[in-house]
């Protein structure tokens, strides 16, 4: 994944504000654009310390030290698989090497942390000599590299606790057991004081080490307050839409349903005791509760969404509503406040009359300004209008508010298209959510036109807006 | 989340087939339809102990029996919070309860597993003394529960090494604090020998381990093969794909990354050396391996992309395309094969004669038949010609399709596009990998109107396709 150097500022910036110790700002190796890009951070004058990632080599300490960092991660081969076949060298070859580089970066200022490559599957007694130099001759701290995410917390713990006898010992560790959390406790339970993570977990294959885990972690489990855990959400967000890479929903800490309860149960329980499901209060990271809507609805999910929007039900009601909400979520529908107040309606045998309904929608795209018209029925009137925008769905929203005129004040404060695969006909769920004076609704269509999909979220969120 | 019957018993039969022990199929007490689900699972004749999951009320075991279910997960409440607030019982009233209900079940032929919930955060004495006497009332097995994702390993395994004294002990562990895969091995550590796990770690809030990471590393880090791990991957995509729980690019085992190679330095050493970069063979799980292009390449990243396309290059023109694609990546862009054959030809002074271009899109959907005409030049023809489909995207497929001729056997073997979020004018990202014979492309495409991106990629990978 590649960052802009203005987006690699402002994420920079925000992890220096929650208070992260060292920043590794790139490798000053790759190229131009990155140098530019490490240049720009290491000259924020941050309180963090900024590094680069060097390989053994001394160019790549002096491209570093052309981007004025304050130190360097060096990274020397520790396997025999990295050292022979990688490199083509042999174990002599890399204290050597290191002992040498290690005392370069020092005479030049750094502060110096080395790391031994695929640490996990090397030898443990020449990673100790190799890192034993490495101390030897001034490196300021020693790294445990599970690169391959391939140990088990169990021998990560033995070597661990070898290495921080030399001195500071740092871990970094990778997923692709799914044990990276796991390995970053046993280094840290083993003696290890500074833990290499990414923001979200991103990194190689199936990354590494996510901050805000271990951070919550530390700080719930531990008791231990390492960073400013508020910060962490607007740092999640942050990283996954600069860099594209998505969160999964159920992602611990940042993903969008970890402080999301459904299940008629949890809900329950939940509004009696906020602890009742909850490790700890979705404030601590920069969140809100919330509460979903789906087969596992209970009566008191649905009573509460009734009452969020002053819809007054009987205990019957609500328990033939909630029926209905799970019946619903049965057929895998997505069940949106707007659904329950629909069901609200039927059961209770309010005849509403829609205030906004959709009699016609063209929408154009191509090579010529992207056009779109509507004809909606507002309070009884036709109104028609056209709009554009940058592509169909923008010049149909466009229309829908020029002919919606009096709920034009209305806001789309989010708009959300989940992942497409499968085809170029796969059903696609647009959700949105829009707010009015103090009133907010939410909305899912599913259409194999995302236009139409888009258009009709819209004009069913409006109607209920205007409702009000 | 929410699945149909039929989606939920291709995942039961899938489960079975990979050799997990138990499935909880489902909680009968949710309505009918879900009863209805359950029984289809029952019905199945699987070698797996199909069970549901029951509240501490008898009503639930009847439902349960309803299912014809092999035996029930037996929730009660374990925690002074969950007993006195959301219960509103005693402790006394519990164990009372539970031993009824074990002895109702045991009488009915029920295998029963007796969770006592909350448990994490339960007076370890008095859990001792609940699960100790569902297993003298005759539970099967008893489950240590940190069902809010609040314990430490530690914790964990001073808990669950007592409860391993009175019988057969389960773990179900949840991920709010990224812990649930330590305090699984924490527990398997402490004696337990069943781990509730779901596929992909979906489930409340932050979601329960995942199956496939407790599998791969108790078969790659322990030596224990406790399911076909071949199926793996099967299992997480058609769960994503049925409950729409889309997987992050880097989760572990299952995410699109989690096999994929970017850096120069680890696609140089993968290139040399399968395992250089891997823990285990992505074969293990059902998977490929795949090099991914972008800042980070390398020239070995680069040569082999070329050579899969059958490009000659010397070694200064690799050393130059890297450089260019290394530029793309640093601006953000996502870098595909097809932009390095791009890169190739500049770099080469090729002047590749486009086969296929774009000259004229039109896209029309709304009430409609969405309807879209395409004209492409082929080989120096104009050719134009329309098509329909469920979308505008869709249409314009079938339009480019019938305007090619020829190229009309190539296959679209896949097609993405990127969630969206930020509003109706977001830039799309489409992502298209088609095939002809044996030559396969993938191109990406961003524009903010979805059915222009989608043209633009298609007709971009039909071009480099029509080419060889």
């Amino acid at each position: 994944m590649s960052l802009t150097p203005s987006e690699k500022v402002d994420i920079a910036r925000k992890l220096d504000t929650a208070g992260v110790s060292t920043i590794e700002a790139g490798s000053a190796c790759t190229g131009a654009g990155e140098r530019e890009t490490i240049s720009r951070v290491t000259s924020e004058g941050l309180d963090a310390r900024v590094t680069s990632f060097c390989r053994g080599i001394r160019g790549d300490i002096d491209l570093a030290l052309d981007c004025d960092v304050d130190g360097i991660n060096l990274v020397v081969p520790a396997s025999e698989r990295h050292i022979e076949r990688k490199v083509g060298t042999s174990r002599g070859g890399v204290v050597e090497t290191t002992v040498e580089l290690v005392e370069y970066a020092r005479e030049h200022g750094l502060w110096v942390e080395v790391l031994g490559e695929d640490g996990s599957r090397s030898d443990p007694e020449f990673l100790t000599e190799l890192l034993g130099a490495a101390v030897d001759a001034g490196a300021d701290r020693i790294c445990y590299c599970d690169t391959v995410g391939y140990a088990t917390p169990e021998h990560t713990g033995d070597v661990v606790a070898e290495l921080a006898e030399l001195g500071p010992t740092s871990t970094h560790t990778h997923d692709d057991l799914g044990l990276a959390v796991a390995n970053a406790f046993a280094s840290i339970r083993a003696g290890a004081d500074l833990v290499h993570a990414t923001i979200n977990g991103i990194g190689e294959r199936a990354g590494n080490v996510a901050l805000e885990e271990v951070a919550i972690a530390l700080a719930e489990g531990y008791d231990n307050e390492t960073v400013d855990t508020g910060g962490l959400y607007d740092l999640g967000r942050t990283v996954a839409d600069a860099t594209g890479i998505a969160l999964a929903p159920n992602k611990a800490v940042v993903g969008e349903n970890a402080f999301t309860h459904e299940s008629g149960i949890h809900t329950d329980g939940q509004l009696k005791d906020d602890a009742m499901y909850e490790p700890y209060p979705p404030e601590r990271v920069g969140r809100e509760r919330r509460l979903a809507l789906g087969k596992h609805t209970g009566r008191a999910g649905v009573a509460a969404t009734l009452a969020e929007h002053d819809v007054e039900a009987s205990d019957a009601d609500v328990a033939e509503i909630t029926d209905r909400v799970t019946d619903l979520g049965d057929q895998g529908k997505r069940v949106t406040d707007a659904d329950v107040l629909a069901l609200a309606e039927t059961v209770q045998g309010r005849e509403r009359e829609r205030r906004v309904e959709l009699e016609d929608l063209t929408a154009a795209s191509g090579n010529a300004t992207p056009t779109a018209s509507v004809r909606l029925r507002v309070d009884g009137d036709e109104r028609t209008a056209s709009g554009t925008g940058s592509g169909p769905v923008d010049a149909a929203v466009a229309a829908v508010r020029e002919a919606l005129g009096p709920g034009r004040d209305a806001t789309l404060d989010s708009y959300h298209v989940d992942a497409i695969t499968g085809g170029t006909d796969a059903l696609v769920t647009v959700e949105v959510e829009m707010s009015r004076d103090a009133q907010s609704v939410s909305v899912a269509a599913s259409h194999a036109d995302i236009t139409r999909a888009s258009v009709e979220a819209m004009v069913d969120a409006l109607d209920r807006l205007l409702a009000n």
